[in-house]
């Protein structure tokens, strides 16, 4: 029985609290809050600002921070000895932090697994498989109609927002719209916030829109899907097509697989590694032997 | 540069020899047949009865026989210092066999990747993956329309035929009916024969039917696809739905996963494996870290 220990409480936080406390090998025994206040009185968990704080050291932490500030409390953690969990997904900048995490995982003698999430996670091991099993082809990745979790927090942090909303909206062959609802902060321009996000990272590479109302609210769900296409060839032979398509909770699916990583996690050598790198059985627990 | 032997030169073992030369890490040294002549003149690839009959001794060997056939075979090799992959599709006996071939890969300090076709092989990992993803469900795997070749193999080896094909008709939610198209050998009654066909623990799971004709050629082609659908929840959440759906011609899929699962036998420690342990990224040359 492992002990883990959740960072964060946003939507991803408490998903992967409940995916934690219906796994029969962990133990939920920490949830890390900046405020270090209790999160919910029906969850009965310890509360604190670190890990170190908590009555027990944990085995492993699933860190459920925005991307921005993942790095430095997972640094900690590995040269801590705690096996981590994220779900960074700015995709150009994991090989890099898969390095840097390396050496931390491997001076604490642990393991991470980094982009642990849907995508990257989940869905670069279908592209994984994908190529593997039709290696000369195309594939084609597209998002939603969905809220962004990612997106969502970058354009809530941006200057002058009050709150936002990002929703990727597919228009087919993985190109993709992004629709931002924001609410203002008193006093601020529309026009400089509206900048302001969109200069973002997170927003540079597709079509985006910014609309601002006086609540997200009505707006704010967690449905989301992916429909991620390839065909091309196998063996040479042209008539190849794969298409594998879900529609989902959002947080629900995104806390689920960094619980089953944390699994993995354990089983693997000191390191950082992305999901593509991990046998998938060691995701599941007992009894995956019978989906052969 | 590996040098991989193809045995058998039926419809996969053509596939995953031209899979072979496609592969800038593979080279193709050589087929091995019972008849031990040469296979294709345009291939020009050196032919033998056996792979120690070879001018140089493989790394790899592919072996792409019927079913009942592998096991010895690949033993041989692996006892021999030989990696294997085979495309064996009789799911319940696949446990016990990966117990003896992984004793015969720690003999020989080779590994063996078993199992590694299509389904057994790739719809494995996907169902392993679905079962990470959403831990409490149900998964359907719903084959066709189209041929199976383990399932024709196998009629066409029954008492009295002398030729057949097997096609697999999906009936929805995981249920399959079979339709077999045989040609009777001179003198054989259709009776005998049709309860011979039907008796073989192919065909004993599944509403099957008989129909002789008088050539199964005009029927013949290889076209298929599979469907696996799994709904459930992550997290405790029940809004999860994942689905996965292929249309492809089936040697070509089947000769490439097996040369996909040989590029990754050579990665793994002595001992035999399903393609789920394996971390996905093996199955790929350079250049996996692109689809992250």
């Amino acid at each position: 029985m492992k002990r883990i220990a959740i960072i964060g409480a946003g939507n991803v936080g408490l998903a992967a609290a409940k995916a934690v406390m219906l796994s029969p090998d962990m133990e939920l025994c920490g949830f890390i809050r900046r405020e270090a206040k209790r999160v919910s009185g029906f969850l009965g968990i310890p509360a604190a600002k670190s890990v170190f704080d908590l009555p027990k050291k944990p085995d492993g932490a699933i860190i459920c921070l925005p991307s921005r500030l993942v790095e430095p409390v997972e640094k900690e953690l590995l040269e801590a000895g705690i096996y981590t969990v994220d779900s960074f997904d700015i995709h150009e900048e994991l090989p890099a932090m898969r390095r840097r995490l390396s050496a931390a995982a491997e001076k604490g003698g642990v393991s991470a697994v980094i982009g642990a999430g849907w995508d990257p996670g989940l869905d670069s091991v279908i592209r994984t498989l994908m190529l593997a099993a039709v290696p000369q082809g195309i594939t084609y990745t597209n998002f939603g109609p969905g809220m962004s979790l990612g997106h969502s927090a970058a354009a809530r942090e941006a200057f002058g927002v009050a709150d936002a909303i990002s929703f990727t909206l597919p228009v087919g062959f993985g190109k993709h719209r992004r629709k931002i609802y924001a609410v203002l902060k008193e006093g601020e321009n529309n026009a400089a916030v509206e900048h302001g996000i969109l200069s973002d990272g997170y927003f540079e590479h597709d079509e985006c829109s910014v609309e601002f109302t006086d609540s997200v609210k009505p707006l704010f769900n967690t449905s989301h899907g992916v429909l991620i296409e390839r065909s091309g060839n196998s063996a040479g032979n042209g008539s190849q097509w794969i298409n594998f398509r879900m529609a989902i909770d959002n947080p629900s699916l995104t806390g689920q697989i960094m619980v089953s990583a944390m699994r993995a996690c354990f089983l693997q050598k000191p390191g950082a590694y992305f999901m593509p790198e991990i046998p998938p059985c060691d995701f599941c627990g007992e009894g995956w032997e019978k989906v052969i």
